[in-house]
């Protein structure tokens, strides 16, 4: 019989880290850190696994981790949330974008999304039975026009899924933006769906208008993110969600049920790793922006034009100046004869812009990742 | 709005958990090993992590672990599989059952279970909006009555699941059961789904009836095990399914886009383990089976019938010369007031069998766990 997804294929990242892999490229594809994890993060799993914390965890995460969560939302967010009903620690984001959308969408009806966006989203709501509802956000500075998103609910809307700072675009939300999407969701039932994983990667001093610090968004979120961004462990698979109690119940009720539980030992480390060392997430940011400034100043040297990047750690530039090629075209050829992987932005559409040509890098690279990248980009 | 899954609620496992920890009760309940994790395991995952094997792995699992894993399934059931199109890695065998029922199963269609069974089975049909056909298993031997089988099934059935060994019962298919199933597949659109997590833990020499050593099943089989069972860590969530190139891609497209990749450390320890010692899971039935045998001499000077064990690690005992009590009432009783925690079967069934009073114990604990329970049991 015919396919329950159609449109579904291999994913880009997969398909432009086999090619990086077959040509031998400089991989800023697929976005994940090519440096260490905390030393403390691996020394602590193993001693997680030497005393034994290799059986279940509580389907919810353990308790020691869902309190550190809890902590770090409140001195991060301002946001008291309860460790016990409204905090559950899931394997991966991706599992928690998952199991959201299966535990309040139901069949016929829709979630609106904001293109570009990453590229779980709508098969998630497929499976569901429901329609993704695609709106553009501005094609030059990725910015959200909110009277669009307005005209885009229905009676059927029961989610809106948001994402800041950015994949791909690094475009943060602002204080203002928060202001609309309240307002737009007052006195509706929809359910919003925050996908965070890039909280701690904000940079020049910006703020993350984080969903937790805004109550009446927060009542009906749920708060998505990932300790794979935050230390440097994309392979790891952790994360977790947060939402009120109603929601979370819900929520559990698919994430008993799909993995059960998350791998018992890391749950351990990250909990010791955000007691013992918040001073890693602080300082996320002005690691990142170290490493972003240093690339941006060097692709200056280069013929593709830099977007402006808020947050996040991938870097989108315009190539225009170089080739006329539509972004999957140009993104293989730059693989294949220049050597250097990136990530086309059609495949986060529904409906690409006309005649963009951007293409994202990922800088989460040690610097001889990143130079070696620049010395083929400068060839162009 | 009201909930997706009215029927769920916290599943059986963590009540009793929860309740055993309480009551500080001997856990003979949720089915967890109390020993060792296999030291080569752990040496193998901090090596992986040492190596910097902390960035996602391929979504369908590392070449590795599903090169060990197709080697395994030929040396063990004679059945070749093709590691690249026939085997992905999961967050454990539950989300390979999730995963599994969403990528064929479809809303309105019907999968046929066989109770009593394993409580994560119909929750992931009905998400995908179909309906569980419940097809009682004998009362006394649990053994399968594939008329009643066949007389369940109907234009809508899409998918049918088996177990072997079999939990909570420990019952075994024999070949004669194969036989039969083949029979009432042929011809049929129906997939099979087979729970095989207890594949190595078979005692008295009998011969594990794996789906993989019958092409004609094989063929339209989604076969889930888990690395859980077989090395005394349920609480690291690797698992893997078997299956066709056809089904199998269809299963990527639902896995992809639920957890994408699984902790991959983990992926390095097991390829390492499955390759280089197969005595672990060759020698793991005399393992068991010591167990086993000495638990149920232990049960004979109790009050308990033990009924016979053919696999897996639980121990089914009829209670009714104790108390008449139902069994979810007897298990509660018997954790509170007698401080030993087991799990009732009601929960495996949609309508228990009027008058059953069987409970079951877990036997994977060390000697002197289950001789507290023991202790505790005689004074019945
Ligand atoms: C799961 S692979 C994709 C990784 C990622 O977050 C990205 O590259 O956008
Ligand atoms: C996921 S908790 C249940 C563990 C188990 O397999 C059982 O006890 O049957």
């Amino acid at each position: 019989p015919e396919t329950k997804l159609p449109k579904v294929g291999t994913t880009i990242f997969t398909v432009m880290s086999q090619l990086a892999l077959e040509h031998r490229a400089v991989n800023l594809g697929q976005g994940f850190p090519d440096f260490a994890v905390p030393g403390r993060l691996v020394d602590e799993l193993a001693r997680a696994m030497a005393e034994g914390r290799n059986q279940y965890a509580p389907m919810t995460g353990i308790p020691a981790l869902r309190q550190a969560i809890a902590a770090k939302s409140e001195r991060c967010y301002g946001r008291k949330v309860d460790a016990d009903a409204e905090v559950t620690v899931t394997s991966g984001a991706s599992e928690a974008i998952f199991d959201a959308v299966h535990a309040v969408v139901r069949a016929g009806e829709e979630v609106i999304v904001l293109d570009p966006c990453y590229d779980c989203y709508e098969p998630a709501i497929e499976l569901a039975g429901a329609r993704a509802v695609h709106v553009p956000l501005d094609p030059v500075d990725f910015s959200v026009d909110w009277q669009r998103v307005k005209d885009a609910i229905s009676p059927r809307t029961r989610m809106l899924m948001i994402n800041s700072p950015h994949n791909p675009s690094g475009a943060m939300l602002s204080p203002d933006d928060m202001a609309a999407l309240a307002g737009l969701l007052r006195g509706t039932g929809i359910v919003l769906l925050s996908d965070e994983v890039y909280e701690h990667i904000v940079f020049d001093g910006a703020r993350h208008e984080s969903v937790l610090r805004y109550p009446e968004l927060a009542e009906r979120a749920f708060v998505v993110s990932s300790f794979g961004k935050t230390y440097h462990c994309t392979g790891w698979k952790v994360g977790y969600v947060v939402a009120p109690p109603a929601l979370s119940a819900e929520f559990r009720k698919v994430h008993q049920y799909n993995t059960f539980c998350t791998f018992a030992p890391a749950q351990f480390a990250f909990a010791a790793m955000i007691e013992h060392e918040p001073e890693h997430y602080e300082q996320l940011g002005a690691f990142y922006q170290a490493k972003r400034d240093r690339f941006r100043r060097q692709l200056l040297g280069t013929r593709l034009r830099p977007l402006p990047v808020p947050g996040g750690y991938f870097q989108l530039v315009d190539y225009s100046a170089v080739s006329d090629l539509p972004d999957t075209e140009f993104c293989r050829w730059l693989t294949i004869e220049k050597g250097v992987a990136s990530i086309p932005l059609s495949p986060f559409y529904e409906t690409p812009p006309a005649g963009q040509r951007l293409a994202r890098l990922c800088f989460a690279k040690e610097e001889a990742t990143l130079d070696a990248a620049i010395s083929r980009l400068e060839a162009l």
